[in-house]
């Protein structure tokens, strides 16, 4: 068997790699690459690619700017991973808390954490790109004043010390990643369709076009309205709903749906993460 | 006429700042607190006294910890403003672009430049908990080779300088913001109500609480799932709808939702804003 591989945002020990991993077994690798963008395009660039991506969080909701790459490149979703995201507080084997100066972060990471720096006193806050990549950097430039927030993995990599475990706001704080490839496939068991649409704006729009998946009782698992900038009263939908395009129900709400939508696209089928919703 | 004042996150020359006087007028004054539960708990305190919170951006999403606020305390939406919000690198006169070896903001607008702050080299970022907040601390502690990203006002209140305009990195990025209070309004024209519950969980259970809008040919403005954390299959739906409680129409609506709702909040109801949305 061909051993999977897959690109992620960011350094060794992020959760995307982790959330990576847990999707596709022990023996897959991840390759770090910059930013998101990059994911997709190392993607669309090789055959049997993966990518991960993060779509959204419990605490900071939907990633809008995943969705837009959905939206403007042609990738399909394959899979999905939920991860519960634990934020240690991560410096060198030599560190003392006391002595913490300053604390390096990605800023969602920052923002998971808001109660406990806040209650810090004279220590520096300073973003970084990366979680795991903070830790990387303390490592390299031998630094005891400063720490990173980040997963206990990077930790492991890096030969780091864990100053204070789990000290994110909320201990439900999950991260919601999908599986793209340039290939769609064809989920055997709890399949889930994601789609993004756009109607015309009048009283009873939505109600209509959620009619096509009542109508057959098809479950839906994620509704939001984003208004589209530039276009006042103008919204996308992001839609997910349980169901494959290759089941004739879900095909005839699809296409059901595109008569009544201005736009519709659909970015994939595949099998549910049942765990830890 | 009594002039009002409001309490806002951050510093003088916020942006929330800036969202109230453009609600209030000129001549409204803002009260600065830490945080955006002092806003919710000074407005509980006190007769005749509002707050301003941001509810979402077209760039991040809702901002779900302020919704968790408006289910937490017993406070009423009474209006709303859209602002176009337009980043600017801050620095003292003195200062020159080129000297600039650290910028330091609000997580959220460092995010909303992510394609300025990019193709810096050799810079620095630190996050601070305000943009305005940040404009100042340059200016006291008369930093020349620090910039702040923050608003054109907070560049004139501590006078500071613009070492570039509009970095942020789309021309449409726009926050909502949200006018709360103890006491509830009747709003007399371009009416809206905003309000959050929970359904139980099956096919088409969604599709049943919007045809009580749908069938009355009420419009909505938003609509978005939100999983709760601790509660797998569960969500909260956050809804907007043009109407107000005190028409029958909304209110027969609101009444049959109760019905088929587990949780029903009224958030309140209030006068669009139909400018820059």
């Amino acid at each position: 068997m061909v051993t999977k591989k897959f690109y992620f945002q960011g350094e060794h020990g992020a959760f995307s790699e982790e959330a990576g991993l847990k999707f596709f077994g022990k023996k897959a690798f991840g390759i770090p690459v910059k930013d998101f963008e990059d994911v997709v395009i190392s993607v669309l660039k090789e055959r049997n690619a993966y990518g991960i991506l993060p779509i959204e969080n419990s605490t900071i909701g939907s990633i809008h700017s995943n969705y837009d790459l959905l939206l403007k490149f042609n990738v399909f979703i394959v899979g999905e991973v939920n991860l519960i995201v634990k934020q240690h507080l991560i410096a060198s084997k030599k560190s003392k808390i006391s002595g913490i100066k300053k604390i390096i972060s990605h800023p969602a990471a920052l923002q998971q954490c808001q109660n406990f720096i806040k209650k810090l006193k004279n220590v520096k806050i300073e973003i970084s790109y990366d979680t795991a990549g903070s830790v990387k950097l303390i490592k390299e430039n031998g630094l005891n004043d400063t720490a990173a927030i980040s997963s206990e993995i990077s930790a492991k990599i890096y030969g780091m010390k864990i100053l204070k475990k789990n000290i994110q706001d909320t201990n439900t704080n999950i991260t919601r990643f999908i599986l793209i490839s340039n290939k769609s496939v064809k989920p055997k068991k709890n399949t889930k369709t994601s789609i993004v649409f756009t109607l015309r704006n009048f009283p009873g729009a939505l109600f209509r076009a959620l009619s096509v998946f009542a109508l057959r009782d098809i479950d839906l698992t994620k509704i939001e309205s984003r208004p589209i900038p530039d276009k006042p009263f103008e919204y996308y939908f992001y839609l997910d709903f349980r169901g494959s395009i290759h089941d004739i129900k879900s095909i005839n709400a699809l296409n059901n749906l595109q008569e009544i939508s201005t736009f519709l696209k659909i970015l994939g089928s595949y099998e549910e993460d049942l765990n830890q919703k």
